[in-house]
Parts: structure tokens; C-alpha cells; sequence
């Protein structure tokens, strides 16, 4: 939490949920000021992600969590929509397939891992697995043998810290988003989808059960972040009752993280150079298009 | 090293190649005597792979890892023909393709995990990727980003010993084979496949520059039962000069190892019993059969 207004968690500290207010705007005065910000960032992405996708070292995995109706998809729409299809990839993680159940935990989304120079956005992720599958009593279903499941949340806490230090040494960076949203402000949006028409097919009345489970839930998510942040994967709590502050915060976060990455157009070699230079002058004088 | 003629290596003890015998044949007085167990132990091993796949809560992962020609290939024929082929996978690695190498290195073994319920053999796995991409200098054409790639066969090595113990919580067990054959046999073997024409087709001109580099593979094998070995997941050397001895052996251990889960057919409680008893009766009685 160094830079003011900005509450990231790499395991150097505690995090207390309480401590975030979802309403928090941070020093805007207003949501234009934002906005505008917004906007140009969006410009500093496409550039960055055109030098990530040129140079093919490292990969983004941009992680976005949070309750129904906190704003994952909003967010996906308003902040990477700037960017070119070709270097980015959405992946939103629902209920299991039976054959996903069959396999190792982290499979279904290992599969999905974005490719050096990619962008990679996980809408739910492997963190379902410690979260939805907990507060729900969802492992019998994963057949997980009898005789190991001792401490079953405390291994992939684990697993998950392991998974994401070994991502980090092979260059895919994962940036960790929970989008904290206030239980008032939720019944707000889950109303504005039964009252607005277009709004109405986002309407699911799982959505409204899931509210009773709502302090096991904020439990699950302190803990989480309190067992998975790291200097290389570190959790970042995003204020979102104001969709238009979290989604500019988001964009402010990840403009700091590929500038800091240096990434660069790569360059040619004086002997690469040569040839390029050769193949100019074929080019040039009409070589290979006679035929 | 428990069992005489066993060389298992769990990390307890350091693992020194040159004290296996690549022509050992432990207590065999006959090579008719080894076979014939080898067919009793197929049919102990036919039988517990049908618990595994109706129980689907454990699944077992075979890594066989050799020099070309030390019989990879026959072992996948000799131990596992008598399974069911619904319940075991096959899986070759040979050079990776250019979509696997814009991936972590573990992803494109990781896409291939058995599901629980199966046996899965990987004929070369990811131990490839502290084997032979250090023994050519391949990890340039892997794109980690330059600032990573300090220390990187350590790396690799406490990578890949989280995600076998990751494996081994999640009921996926890794039994690890390095088939060791002498330079000499190598060399008989080679000669056989440029000799009898049935065997032409497995004879590579790069089989035979790779013997140049065979003390390199020698250390590099070494160190990675030394780096990789495990309770959990420990390495297995298999003398393997003689292929009847090698397939007896693995065909031995892996029914040790399958006994020793204690694989059931899954029970029915009382309740489901009487289900089961009044569709028994609906089948008798011959309704559903009239439509």
C-alpha cells in the first residue's frame, strides 16, 4: 500500500477487508477527471501490448475476482477494449464440466494459460477453487481421494503460491484483482437488472441466494489474500462500488506494470541488419516479381 | 533400496549411476522365469487398473525416460498390453511444437495429466526440459524473458518437485523409470535397427550423434534423481540392458504400487441397494420393455 489510494497486498502486511471502503474514489474529484484518465491509459496499453505481442517474452495474466455483480465484465469491456484481438484472450471460468471435475484443479485453467506476448484475462480463475468450492462444500465432487484431504485449503494456498512463483520465473505474470463491492450496493445492481430490460438476461436468481452467503464469502476472500499475496503475484483490492473509479484504477495499475516491464520493440543485430538491407534492395529492384 | 535388486530413490540417499549395473538381473536364474511372472503381474496389474477406473478417485502417471533405444517404446508394449485401452493413455514427447514453446514448460505435459480414474504414460515428459534442453543449449528457443534466467535447471528442479507433490495431493501419482542401458548395448540395439529390416524404421541418423553426447546425459540423468527424487514421487533405475529383466521389474513395482492403494470397486450404500433392487424388479417385470 505505498502509493496512496492504491491497497495492494504482496505479504508484507495483513489484509482486513474492513480496512477498504468500496466506495473509495481516491483523490478524483470527479468521475470525468477519471475518465479521461481512463481513456489515455487505454492508449498506453494498446502501445505497451503491441510491444509485449512484438517481442514475445513475457505474458499477462490479469485475474479478476469478485461477487456477482461487482463489475468483471464491465471491467473487461471498458479497460481492454482498446486492445488488439490478436494479443488478448478472455476466459471466464463458470460451473465445472464433468471432465474438467476429472482432472487436477488447476488443469482447466493451466489449459488456458496465455502464450508469451498475450495478454490473458481470467473472469473467475483457479481462485474458485478456494473459494465457491469452499463456502459451498463442492470438493466431494471433485473425488479427491479420502485419504487426502487434510488440510485441503491450507495445500492449495500452497499450490496456488508454488503455481504462480513458477509462472512468474517462466515470464507469465499474474495481476490479481478483487473488485469490492458493498452488500448495498450489490442488491443495487442485481435491482437495476430485473428493472432495466437490457440489463434483464444478466439476471440470475442464483445471484440472490449467493447474497446469504455473503460474510462466509468477504471470510474467504480475506483469507485468500492474506495466503496468495506475493512480491511477484500480489493481490490488489479495487474499490468498486464506482465502477468508473475501479475501472480506472485497474487501467492506472497495469499501465505501471508493463511500463515497468521495459518491453521493447526487438531489434535487428548488424547481421541481421545485412540481410535486411539485401532483401531491400531485391525488393527494390523487382526481383521475384516477374515471374 | 529397500528391496534387494530394487534401486529406488526417494531422497534419503544420494544416487550414483555407476553403482547400477545396467545388465543386472537380480535373483533371475532364467530369463523364462522373469516372463513368466511378467504375465502373472499383467494380469494383477488388468485387474487393479479396473478398480481404478470404477473408483476414479486416484490416478496413476508413468514417466519413462531413457537414452534412445533403451526401450521406451517395448515397455509401453510388453507391461501394458493387457489393459484396458479405455483406461491408459499414451503420450510421446518429442520436440515441441512452436504453439508449446510460446508456453510455460509445463503446460504442454499438463494438458495431458491423466484424468482420475486412468493410467497415464508419458513416453519422455517434462523432465526433457532439464535434460535435453541443457544438454543441446534448446532454452533460447523457449523466450524466457533474459532476466530470468539465472539458476534456471535449479528452478526447474524445485518447479517440477512442487507440481509432483501438487500431483500426488490431488491423487495423481507419479512412478518415475530411468531406463539404463550400457553405451555397448546402445550400440547393439542401433546396429539391430540398420540391420533387420523390420526394425529400419526406428533408426535415426541423430541417434547416432547423440551417443557423442552421452556422458552429458549421463550427469544430467544423475542429477535429476538426485534434485527430484521424493517420497511421494521417487525415481526408479532400471537396469535395462536386458529388456526381459527391465519389464518384469516395472511390471513388479507397479503392482506393488497399486496394491499398496487398496483400490475397491465403489460400494453401495443400503439406501442405493434399494434402488438398485427396484429397478432389478421393473427390468423383471418387464416394464419399459412394451413402448
Amino acid at each position: 500500500m505505498k502509493t496512496p489510494g492504491i491497497f495492494r497486498f504482496d505479504g508484507a502486511h495483513s489484509c482486513h477487508l474492513w480496512e477498504v471502503n468500496p466506495s473509495d474514489t481516491g483523490s478524483f474529484q470527479s468521475k470525468e477527471e477519471a475518465l479521461n484518465i481512463l481513456e489515455k491509459n487505454k492508449s498506453i496499453l494498446a502501445e505497451e501490448q503491441n510491444k509485449l505481442y512484438a517481442q514475445k517474452d513475457y505474458a499477462i495474466l490479469v485475474i479478476l475476482q469478485g461477487l456477482d455483480a461487482a463489475g468483471k465484465d464491465g471491467i473487461i469491456r471498458h479497460v481492454f477494449s482498446g486492445l488488439n484481438p490478436e494479443g488478448v484472450k478472455v476466459w471466464s471460468f463458470k460451473q465445472p464440466s464433468s471432465e474438467e471435475l476429472q482432472h487436477d484443479y488447476l488443469w482447466r485453467t493451466h489449459v488456458h494459460m496465455p502464450e508469451r506476448g498475450q495478454i490473458g484475462i481470467f473472469n473467475r480463475s483457479y481462485y474458485e477453487e478456494v473459494l465457491v468450492v469452499r463456502v459451498h462444500d463442492l470438493l466431494p465432487a471433485e473425488h479427491i481421494p479420502a485419504a487426502l484431504t487434510d488440510n485441503v485449503w491450507e495445500k492449495r494456498y500452497r499450490h496456488i503460491g508454488q503455481f504462480e512463483e513458477y509462472l512468474c520465473e517462466n515470464g507469465i505474470l499474474p495481476v490479481k484483482f478483487f473488485l469490492h463491492v458493498s452488500k448495498e450496493e450489490q442488491k443495487n445492481r442485481l435491482l437495476s437488472r430485473l428493472e432495466d430490460p437490457a440489463k434483464n438476461w444478466k439476471f440470475s436468481t442464483a445471484d440472490v441466494k449467493e447474497r446469504s452467503y455473503w460474510n462466509k464469502y468477504q471470510a474467504c476472500y480475506e483469507e485468500i489474500v492474506n495466503n496468495t499475496s506475493s512480491k511477484s503475484a500480489p493481490w490488489y483490492i479495487i474499490p468498486s462500488d464506482k465502477k468508473w473509479y475501479a475501472r480506472y484504477l485497474i487501467s492506472h495499475i497495469l499501465v505501471n506494470i508493463m511500463q515497468g516491464l521495459h518491453l521493447q520493440y526487438p531489434t535487428t543485430t548488424p547481421e541481421q541488419g545485412k540481410v535486411l538491407n539485401a532483401y531491400r534492395e531485391l525488393l527494390q529492384n523487382g526481383i521475384g516479381e516477374q515471374a
